[in-house]
């Protein structure tokens, strides 16, 4: 099929009705692969990408000339372009995800029932997972191998401003696939641009079990809007650091700083810090001055502005706003009823730390703050699936059905129950 | 409110929305309730329906009557009954609820990591549970006590044919949850009858986590159709018990006369048996002596016929068939592989056993078999909440994302990761 065909919508839905049905068949062989099989995979396609640099840089090229010539630049051109050390990192992030221990077939929990069977839960693939995203090639090489090792068929239908990239990529994995005894359709990138194919995948709630999508609010709020298919979704991190009563005020100020200025454009940095009234006197200007030098803005409620007047005065819509920039809103607040109430009316469900000695409230804190990750004395900035030890993630999901918080192998899979009887009936 | 009033779209619309927005404030009281408080609630109204039961009686007796007059007759009137033994069996239901752990706030899996942060994951509850049921009005009790008790907000939309029971119900629900000092509104029955009220909460996802719809195949595919809140499904049972090479035969005509005659219309009831070619011979006119005694109908495939002649011919729809009736379709199979693409290709994902003697094929039956619950030697009919110490169950799950198979109190929670620090910045 060539990139510049216009392909009319009926040959799009044809075309992804197909890849959907391959992927279902594909699914069984993959679920049942054993994990030596499936780590061979994973490294023969780490082999093919790296026998494929100079191929890789070409056709990113290619896409980077395009993207320029449509006047694209900045961030954009950016997280579009491979270089060496961007291939390096994406053979090395298939190779990591090959030696994670295989989730698929642990078998948990087994207990003795009163009737004499034992029942317990296997963990499971999900079956075929549908991944929506922008830009970065890398993430088609980084998706394939979770899902891959995750025993799941997957469908990954990147921007069509990278598709030159990632149809050489695809070209690596399958030949990886291939080299390992595997159906090169386990792993199926959509060649056809356009939205229209986004729109067709979404509607293949038959043979699509999950619909990740990685990329801007834009292309997340539609992918949810349009979708057929339960969707993980990734929406704002606005995370909240509260500093407590009795705080321990050179550790607050150790972890402010560390969450909002360590790396402003990340969605577990701190967007919004809040202060107990009793410690706003002692902390603020000793934090204010931290700011200063980390070139942040801080916009305040009143309160603050008494302890810090020169701040520029924080509006309604402050606390709604994921900056991913050195812009920080301050509100001083009564205590940890006030702060839980605003990190529940503003809040993202995304990241939210305290810093306190009080245990009675740490321990409140972690209950009552309905996020993603709740964190007690560190930097919302370890809100990562590499600092929580998942290995490598696939997104930070802000949902609360199936999985919250930074999405691992294990979130790619399911569990069932497994029954283990000696002839039981049912009386 | 009059139930006879047929309210405007916008109306019922507006109406739900207000429910919705409710029920949002309420999941933050009772996401946060204390065990011994969630658990007096619990009692109180096992009381209150205990101290009701002429009133729960008189509002049932309306209903019936007003079915009766609709021409409603046989199981759907037996379904709507409410009789001294079902109150008895609801106010238990609710007792029981109140005994078992709360999962709530449990927390597990903590594991330092090399930063010195130790990341762990605390069981939550989900926000808000709808659930949309219809004619058993004992669902109302126990519905609601599963959502209080897993610390969720609840919206119940029950039938309209059981709308002055459930109203009698949830009467005793509101006095009871203010009895224990809960906000009556954490449990909210949809009083609008109509089906502009099941489409207009559907709407709502915004304010409402999960929708659980129990009752028949159409209307969970209708609520599966129009909903863009998350759904979890229980769709047809079309159950396999496989008879392996070599499987005990007195295990497996017990295993399987259980399966299919223990109770006709469940939904883990055998609905198709697979038999190995080299135990047909031996195992299927023994099994067919069975059958005939429990009045069951066999229809067969050409290999089974060759056995049992004079069994009438299966077709392709008798695969696909949920009989939830005394009849059962039997096929011979040339062994496992056909045994489990069979069931792959026809089956429903709900709950498929194996009779063998292999450890290897055992294994490899419960790994291959993608369904909720996967059983070796012992009946299908097991598949249940009570059956796996799960307690009280809302429902059975053929879905794959967040739970499968019975759900529990726990499928009704998720998790979240917690992190405790000692003042730990990222690098």
């Amino acid at each position: 099929m060539n990139d510049t065909t216009q392909d009319s919508g009926a040959d799009v839905r044809a075309s992804l009705r197909q890849i959907g049905e391959t992927a279902r068949t594909c699914a069984a062989v993959i679920g049942a692969a054993e994990t030596p099989v499936k780590n061979g995979a994973l490294h023969a396609i780490a082999r093919q990408l790296d026998q494929s640099r100079d191929h890789l840089m070409r056709e990113n090229a290619a896409d980077l000339k395009a993207a320029r010539e449509r006047g694209t630049a900045g961030a954009m051109l950016d997280r579009l372009e491979l270089n060496a050390a961007r291939i390096d990192a994406m053979i090395a992030g298939v190779r990591e995800i090959a030696d994670l221990p295989d989730p698929v077939g642990e078998i948990g929990g087994v207990q003795a029932r009163p009737s004499g069977i034992r029942v317990g839960r296997m963990r499971t693939p999900l079956g075929v997972v549908g991944i929506i995203y922008e830009a970065r090639p890398n993430v088609t090489a980084d998706a394939a191998a979770l899902c891959l090792k995750s025993g799941n068929a997957s469908i990954l239908r990147g921007g069509s401003e990278a598709i030159r990239s990632n149809r050489a990529i695809a070209a690596c994995i399958e030949r990886g696939l291939e080299e390992a005894g595997l159906p090169a359709a386990c792993v199926q990138v959509v060649k056809t641009p356009g939205r229209e194919s986004v729109s067709a995948m979404l509607a293949l709630d038959d043979c699509i079990d999950v619909i990740i999508p990685r990329g801007g609010k834009g292309l997340i709020e539609r992918v949810a809007a349009e979708s057929k298919i339960p969707v993980i979704k990734h929406l704002d991190g606005i995370c909240h650091v509260y500093v407590d009563d009795g705080a321990d005020i050179g550790m607050a100020l150790d972890i402010a700083e560390n969450a909002k200025a360590q790396r402003f454009g990340v969605c577990n940095a701190m967007e919004t810090l809040l202060v107990a009234d009793s410690v706003a006197a002692e902390f603020l200007p000793r934090f204010a001055e931290r700011m200063k030098e980390r070139k942040v803005e801080l916009r305040g409620c009143d309160k603050t502005r008494r302890v810090l007047p020169d701040i520029a005065a924080a509006s309604d819509g402050d606390w709604r706003e994921e900056y991913l920039a050195p812009v920080l809103s301050v509100k001083t607040v009564a205590g940890m009823d006030e702060a839980i109430g605003h990190i529940g009316a503003y809040g993202s469900k995304h990241t939210d730390a305290i810093v306190t000695r009080d245990h009675a409230r740490a321990m409140r804190f972690l209950r009552e703050v309905d996020s993603s990750s709740v964190i007690i004395n560190a930097s919302t900035r370890f809100s990562d699936g590499h600092e929580y030890g998942l290995g490598a993630e696939i997104g930070i999901s802000t949902d609360v059905l199936h999985v919250r918080g930074p999405v691992g192998l294990e979130g790619l899979t399911t569990q069932k129950f497994v029954v283990f009887g000696g002839g039981q009936v049912r009386e």
